[in-house]
């Protein structure tokens, strides 16, 4: 875990109490802002001046400290819509000023949460390595010019600093959970459609979700408690799972020899330890990852790349000097796929959905690194696609097979650079990844029962 | 209803009660099949001696007159898999031998149905007409040069001319309920996965399932009981939703001006009358139709087409000349259509299934004609394309969108033509648009109880 700031329960607690303000936290966030300078975290943060005339509009709402997130400062990514704002999707060129504000963002905003600005990415979040922007690249908080991470790179960079406790972000292909692992945080990929992606301008639009990121789970789930909603204007939206109440988790490990570590032997060792905690806490089984990694492939070697072009062909087409040329590389490999590649793809992947189904009767979870290694700003530049392929080894298969998934930190590996584990489940299986995670960080966590308990005290207020 | 023979319920009385056996029953088919000549039913129908051999061997089975169809007679659409017996497809270059049977058509077997041969179909499954084969062109039962119906035209035939009870057919785009429309018998379509697709050769994948043909909701019950079953070799495979046992049904019609006929009066009268007994029978509410003929459109006009070639694109190449020109256009169309396309048209897609969730918590089934107008072989002839579309009109959109559906015959339109409604309803709902089938059939139903009790009683025999 490397942010070390409060986390949402602190804010609120300081918050509530009134031994802190929502104009005293947003000081602190704007001058930990500044005090960067331009690192690459952010695109566009919020002017300290209209910061604090934000949180002064807080404090001034009738019932203001009962507020389920009163206060709590945030940053979102700059692929999602926060009207009067600019999205920019790290295309200066594509840019433009929001007139409506991402339904996602606009329950944190009704529950009292406080926008902090807009978060650097991997140009039309195309990437999982952060140094795809024309902006300032972000480096990982862990230093040595290790990269960010993508796409997701300024939003798991502005948790692990400390500057905001959350991030709404987004994972197509492990743009949420890349950069978290890089960064020393919890990056959690919900089930597709729990949070709206209305008001997000879509990567592979059947495929993205929205995602949270933060330091602690109990913070993932105060967020996610205020964002999950059924919004009938996403065809993808979907009601969310039962809470997971059970003290049994059965957890999935593949063999050893089918990890993949790219010759990192400081990852592999560090990882073989968390295995080894891991068998002694839970109750674990061996799987096959195969099919799993099977269904990463047919992402970013088969025909998805299109997808993209549903959303960026027309721009494509009259700005193609606007988009830097890796990312335009890659779009334009899109082309290369035909209607019978898709299918073929598809039918594909159906084959292996069934084969995973069949896992989840055997476990509930399974955990494998959530990266295989890690590589230096310098290393991806001089070798772009291959590296980017590496970071996604663990993360590319996610949503093609509908999981939901959570990158865990698991403290550094012997050379100093962060590990993290991925733990996933079946979709709607959402609290049981997030209980594993948490007994993985040896973090308490209440029951359903007590959550309920909670927000109704809260509502009593 | 156009059927008059024994029906499977009566075939098995008689068999079980020894008033009839299953050699008896062997015959009487034999001689119903030789009379009608190359009337083109049959591609290949089993030969006398064979059949009647077969039935023999049926009787001889331990237990036989216990078994679910002991020696109940039925066809096989020609793109399904019966081992020792060739799979044409209606193209007699494509066709090979089959090695290994069908689930579905195993299950039958082993609950001692007699296989009486491989029917009629329009080439590739491709087509909604019957007009499309390179074997005799069967004609509706109706007379009057009124096309079959496809693609599964023999089968329907089949079962109008009583020569079988029930056939196994298949339904991508309506291939399954047209044929039966045609000729006065029920063709339903399961939601897709609940009957194995092991041993088909596909038209589209990711949209085709088996069907069933019979005269009574009854013989449609029994039959569905033996061939459903969770497969795991079929990736779409899935597990049946729960008997509906419910008295009242809330049934969906769309305003008059929604309905489409294509000018034929005769028809529009018949189905209006039609919805005068609906009225009068169940509990009615208007629902809007255009989601569902949006979806429909999709199918035909974009990009699915293409997944056909999944199959097809090697044979195409090599052999175009032993495709039918009609087939072959049709094909070779979707080589227009790019990855863009799919992912694009699959987005529109998921909008509609999204807007037509939503019916179903206003109605549980709704109902529309199966067909707006019919066609004689010389009018398809003539216009082959634009004719099939029209068929189509209310049956495109039924897998694509997940449902449910029903044929049911409602007797015939002033200018003597066969005029049928289909039933659907979402995913699963199976056993409610039989229900509803059978209640506009004035057709006794037996609750899940007591098909539970009489399923108990079979086995204690």
């Amino acid at each position: 875990m490397y942010q070390t700031g409060p986390t949402v329960a602190e804010i609120l607690a300081s918050h509530e109490s009134g031994s802190g303000s929502p104009t005293q936290t947003a000081a602190r966030v704007a001058d930990a802002v500044a005090a960067r300078g331009a690192d690459g975290t952010w695109i566009t943060p919020v002017p300290r001046e209209r910061l604090l005339h934000a949180a002064a509009a807080i404090e001034r709402r009738p019932g203001a400290r009962t507020l389920p997130l009163y206060g709590v400062p945030f940053g979102v990514k700059d692929s999602i819509d926060v009207a009067g704002w600019p999205t920019t999707l790290a295309c200066p060129d594509f840019a433009y000023t929001a007139t409506e504000t991402a339904p996602a963002v606009q329950r944190l905003l009704d529950a009292g949460a406080l926008f902090v600005g807009k978060t650097n990415l991997d140009q039309f979040a195309t990437g999982l390595n952060g140094t795809r922007t024309p902006y300032p690249i972000p480096r990982s908080v862990f230093g040595g010019e290790l990269i960010c991470g993508g796409s997701s790179s300024g939003s798991a960079r502005a948790v692990a600093l400390s500057q905001v406790p959350f991030c709404v972000a987004t994972d197509t292909a492990g743009s949420g959970r890349v950069p978290a692992a890089l960064n020393g945080i919890l990056g959690w990929k919900p089930s597709r459609g729990l949070i709206s992606t209305v008001g997000l301008v879509p990567a592979c639009k059947s495929l993205d979700c929205l995602t949270l990121m933060a330091a602690t789970v109990e913070d993932l789930d105060r967020v996610f408690e205020v964002v999950a909603e059924v919004d009938p204007d996403d065809p993808w939206s979907r009601p969310r799972g039962p809470r997971f109440d059970g003290a049994r988790l059965r957890v999935g490990l593949p063999e050893v020899a089918e990890l993949e570590f790219f010759g990192d032997t400081a990852f592999r060792d560090g990882h073989l330890a968390v295995r080894d905690r891991l068998r002694r806490g839970f109750d674990c089984a061996p799987v096959v990852l195969e099919p799993f990694l099977a269904a990463g492939e047919l992402l970013y070697q088969g025909p998805w790349v299109a997808e993209r072009l549903v959303e960026f062909e027309t721009f494509l087409a009259a700005h193609p000097d606007s988009i830097l040329p890796v990312i335009r590389e890659i779009l334009t490999g899109g082309f290369h796929f035909t209607a019978v590649d898709v299918f073929r793809a598809q039918q594909r992947l159906q084959e292996l959905r069934a084969t995973v189904a069949r896992v989840w009767s055997q476990v509930d979870v399974v955990v494998v690194p959530t990266l295989g290694t890690t590589f230096t700003v310098a290393e991806v530049q001089a070798d772009p696609i291959a590296t980017n392929t590496a970071l996604g080894h663990y993360t590319h298969f996610g949503n093609l097979l509908d999981l939901t998934a959570v990158s865990v930190p698991m403290g550094t590996a012997a050379n100093g650079r962060p590990l993290a584990v991925m733990v996933f489940g079946p979709a709607l299986a959402d609290d049981m990844v997030l209980a594993a995670a948490a007994r993985l960080l040896d973090e308490p966590r209440p029951s359903a029962a007590q959550t309920a308990f909670r927000l109704v005290q809260k509502e009593r207020q």
